[in-house]
């Protein structure tokens, strides 16, 4: 789907709260980003998973989702907000006052969803709104996600799309701006060749028609990782964004992987379509899985992650607890010509890559602006040496500038080198002589 | 488990009825059985899927297992009979009525389940008899059977125990001797290679240890196959028949792929251990399915199918609606000779099969008692020879009587030969001249 | 590999003569080229497989390739045009004097290669040139061809590379402008899935570094397919043509089977990359394998794969016996405005796709001059209708020229709308009215 | 193939020599054996791969096999001893030298050789001795081993046959009574359950009966493993032994995994068919690898692994260099209570088997004489209780000898107990109390 040009940015309450956060926790995650992040160009703000669920996580040694748990749910079966975690929601309010909050700060505000119909709604035979049938008859009850308890997939048929029409109807309704769909991008969440797992495509597609039918215009984002490469072209058609990979955490094993990932997918990126690498693990994280830390990422380590998503193009969500983010976490987060790169207006190309190094160039189509960004994949410290030529450009002298330190080289004999320490990583503009 | 000498022989209400089957269908199936089969070993009558469901077939055309539909459960979640369909159970009753009476007829009472319980107790939850927890504590909301809807599988713990321990206490109390798990054998339903595909085998040991713990003999039958070789050793400990197939019908390719699944599984057919071939979709079958009909095998095919059953030693369930028996499918079902070779005294072995022909020879232990089956799987009638070496007697004359037409032939010259029309087969009685 | 504009457009010998060419077809098939084609743009004249082998035909009923057949091989392992069939190749010469006629017919003149060594310079033990090591070092045993028998494939060591830049040096001397390597794109030939089948990834490199250091631009096409759509950025890296498919044969149901094909490769089309649909199998074709015909392919089926070639961007060559093109098929070969589209600078989209429809969308890269291709994949006439917003175009009145019957339609309502018969398409230039 | 009571017993070259074992070698061992080991058994004595190439290890750091090396091979492309290594094979005496005085010794001669015809043969075009045709005619080049260079596969026709023909007449000339021939049990060397693994089943089938034609009695033993499951019964009807596993070495894992092996193959052990658990790699080995040293296996483990292979029923072919036997390997081979274990008369079941712990009951197929064996497979102490009832013995007071220590228990209430420390195990000889 096209109609966004700029990948998005923002922030996402998984990584530091899992399935526990409240408003207030939301709130003031809210104005951090508004106050230090927004200027940026950071502006999602993204509730994710099982907003709608009663204490989700009063078993949390054994279940991640509490199976068959209380759930807040209107008379047509769709998901409510839990009022005793989202308070201003009372009353029939939903999200409206929490969503207003967060536009009146300059801000957007993303939800996230599982595919389906609530598993409840099925079982009580709840009507869909509009029509006169009722939720066991939209509900495939074959068609259920491996990892979370609450829904049924919606079946392929004019009342299913109903259903979801009047899902986006509520979400519309209360100023919704970002959809984040769970269960839909890979059900069986392994492999990004296995063609088997796109059986919800037809629920992506229903969803599509929903956001176009209800008016606001909302981001599409589908997960869980990873994305099937066979289904591209379905994926840019009908979403905005979809996961490349499947959970990142802060180990530099996936986030090495990624280089792979981002590999697959660079022919993709276009305005309005990004293959998403996924949440950064920066900063305070992981209280509500019961590991509350600073992430395990070294500093080199984190910059290089920032590195790729910027050159590669993925939407940045950040998952740290932005009401306790440090200094450098911050400087990370804001250097704005390493942010530059997330133009759509630029195309990147990966130069070479194999397990020990990795060089990527980013330019805008026209050819101009070169960047190019040097990663050490090696466990020891490395020089890594790049022909300009490599890099499309006349083999005369030039200079590049390091974005992060500013320090600047001259590629006199047409090389540009740098020395790199472990997982390190270097981004240089360069700027030919004339 | 063993303590089952002879493989079972009986009658199943699907391969005719579908779910649509009723306690009138069921006694009169178990009259004619009792007249007219009893004398040559017929006697389990079995009542097949969702016995439980209020009219399950009322959109038959769009499911064959209604969605979401009513059922009848006691207040632990447990299934009981649809008082509709089976009048008798009312008031409490269940299948004791029914089963007195096929009891009184010199008959034995055998039941179908789905594996786990009911998806509705989950949600509802109701409390699991005889313990403090409750369904939606024992029952695994990822664990569900890919064709049907009615229930969750039980997770491995000792309220799941308790749980099917109840199931089998109402069972036993019902007076069931035979019973019929699906969703349990295979749950992938695909490959007999797929070691993936037996995920429930936890299950399989719960019910084992629950029809110990009821204190009646109850013979254990595991479906949908095909069933795993590489879990052989497992079915044969804890289960008395396993499903070496996907469902059979009365199509010349599924008997014929039997051959394989025959070879495969030859070495593990021992008393109270049964690899099955599935039912006899014999004489008039298919009416719930919409699709009421003789047979569509050919006569020379219905005898190759009850030949190798028998040779192999399969248990012997005939689909065919009773009450219109024919004077053919009968004498199918009533050559005692041939019944004969089901005795579990008796060694079988494949001597040769290829895409053409099959030859199997089944003997007593000791290595007495020969019979040959010569069986011709090409679609023109053709010459089969078995030199008596092959099938491990010495190269003299003897002679062969085969046990369907009567016909006696000589091997003059250390040979058996028949000549066989298309799918057609042979049985021989072979006595060496001494 | 960049350095080519426009995609590859020629003759191919092996559609009509399997491994029976000779220079005399050859050179016929080259002069009718030169007289017909060349002015639309056809260059490329192509000897496909087994060249070097003497008499490859000799037992064709039994096997394509014959093993252990003779080769001409010089005395460094490297294959030589087999002299009874080359005749102007004799006394060293190669193929120096076919290639040399050939540039003075302003045409351009490619190979086809088998992967690796041959095995007999292995078991000889033949010196690599300009080494001193032989061909049993840098041979891998285990590296066969599943389906050709000649060679053994080569080490990843300098010695190997040393062994193809002798192949390239040669090649480069007798004037080779393309070479077709085969045994190398995917090695497993099933799926464009399965990564194993990409083990040969080091000779591509190889050659790659082989045709740099020969010094004469040298396109290089890889076969056979599916190529594997994770390994997209290796071979716009090291190879300018990949085959997306297995051998296509004048069957409706692999052209159908493309479309699917070119929805997946449609971001990799560039300049200097081409996705490649594999050989036109029109007009006369098959003789070498004892099967000489017209294409079976309808009219419509045919225009249909010339349009989705072109509108796809793949590389054209046509595998019809020159000698005998008719004057449909030279039509559908000389159709100016549909060749245009195969243009490097136009960027393609497809826009729809099921099982009974797909349409396409070539436009500049600017976004200018849209051309929109739709297709009837269904069995029965099919009216097709595309909103001109699905094309990116405003909704206002516009005429739309079809360009293989020169017919004008007005889309008035803003859809542009065409009756299609089974199979068939059309093309159409949209000129929206300013 | 029947004709062999005793499951064979002897030594194989391989765990020590890999593939540089000498004619000096082979005698020294066969003089140990049959002083020391033939009472309680031992009998072959087998010369594994490569016995024909010349100075197999002269680059044994790169090649375990040497690429293209040098063979010795008679006019009809027939392998012979290299006569560096085995002296007295020279002038044509091929191994009827070594073979006779084996003989003479009271041993048996065993041979190893690869599925095939040798490549040079084919290359070179040899005779197929007795036919009219040359090896090229019959050797597919598309028919290669994974791992070993020398051969190509034979093609299924008559002077295919006449090739395994020639061969075993020269293999009975020599006095050969055991042939073990690798890569073809399982071509894939990956798993049990892959069918495609078994593509040169027509060449066990060809071995099979050129043994039958040259008259003597050889026994066939297919490698390597793991044996497909899916194909017990034609291993079981044209062969003697077949692999279940992988090469085993003296790593613990690999005899744990044993265990599982042993539960899938466990009724496929029969008189003349057995399910071969590879050899012993006990006492001294390694040396031919470059890693001579004392099995790695402790003493438990060591124990276990004899136990368990008895227990099963499975060939015994020790890989130590029995010229550097010690008194506790010895020991370990020479317990005839334990051997008498591998009576082909015996029933072997598997009781009970997890991740911790298994219990295998080995009787007389009439039922007597019940050993049952008790295998801790933790890391840990364990004790291991087995009612005697799980046994299929009365629970009544019973006595029980170890058979590795001589230590009586008694099984006062009916249940046999031993405390094992971690990979140990327990053999005992039950003896009901009348």
């Amino acid at each position: 789907m096209s109609g966004f040009s700029a990948a998005p940015m923002g922030w996402n309450s998984y990584d530091y709260y899992d399935t526990s956060v409240t408003e207030a926790d939301v709130r003031a995650n809210a104005a951090c980003m508004a106050e230090r992040l927004r200027p940026c160009g950071w502006e999602y703000v993204v509730v994710d998973i099982q907003w709608y669920a009663h204490r989700p996580n009063a078993q949390r040694e054994r279940y991640q989702y509490l199976p068959f748990g209380e759930l807040a749910m209107d008379e047509y079966g769709r998901l409510l907000p839990d009022p005793e975690r989202f308070p201003s929601s009372a009353g029939g309010a939903g999200f409206t006052p929490l969503a207003d909050d967060i536009h009146s700060l300059g801000l957007k505000f993303g939800i996230h969803i599982m595919r389906g119909v609530p598993r409840l709604a099925a079982h009580r035979r709840l009507p869909v709104r509009g029509t006169s049938v009722s939720a066991d008859e939209i509900a495939d009850p074959a068609s259920i996600c491996r990892w979370n308890p609450d829904m049924y997939g919606v079946r392929n048929c004019p009342a299913g799309q109903a259903y979801y029409d009047s899902l986006l109807e509520l979400y519309a309704g209360w100023g919704v701006d970002y959809i984040k769909c769970d269960d839909i991008c890979n059900t069986d969440n392994a492999s990004p060749f296995y063609e088997g797992a796109y059986g919800a495509r037809h629920e992506v597609e229903m969803l599509a028609r929903a956001i176009q039918n209800c008016g606001r215009p909302i981001a599409l984002s589908l997960s869980p990782g990873p994305a099937l490469l066979s289904e591209a072209w379905h994926y840019a058609k009908y979403a905005n964004l979809w996961r490349i990979t499947d959970d990142l955490w802060d180990d530099w094993r996936l986030v090495k992987a990624m280089f792979r990932r981002c590999e697959l997918w660079q022919e993709h990126v276009a305005p309005g379509s990004w293959p998403d690498c996924d949440m950064l693990p920066l900063g305070r994280i992981g209280k509500g899985f019961g590991d509350e830390r600073d992430t395990r990422l070294t500093r080199d380590e984190q910059r290089t992650m920032m590195t790729l998503w910027c050159v590669f193009g993925s939407p940045l969500m950040v998952g740290a607890e932005l009401t306790k983010l440090d200094g450098w976490t911050l400087s990370l987060l804001t250097n704005r010509r390493v942010l530059a790169l997330l133009d759509a207006a630029r195309r990147r190309t990966q130069i070479r890559r194999d397990d020990h190094e990795a060089v990527w160039l980013s330019e805008r189509r026209d050819g101009g602006d070169p960047h190019a960004a040097l990663f050490n994949l090696d466990d020891a410290a490395r020089e890594i040496a790049v022909p300009l030529s490599e890099l499309g450009l006349p083999s005369t002298p030039a200079t590049a500038e390091e974005l992060w330190s500013g320090r600047r080289v001259l590629c006199g004999d047409g090389v540009l080198t740098a020395t790199l320490p472990p997982h390190g990583c270097a981004l240089f503009h360069v700027e030919p002589h004339t």
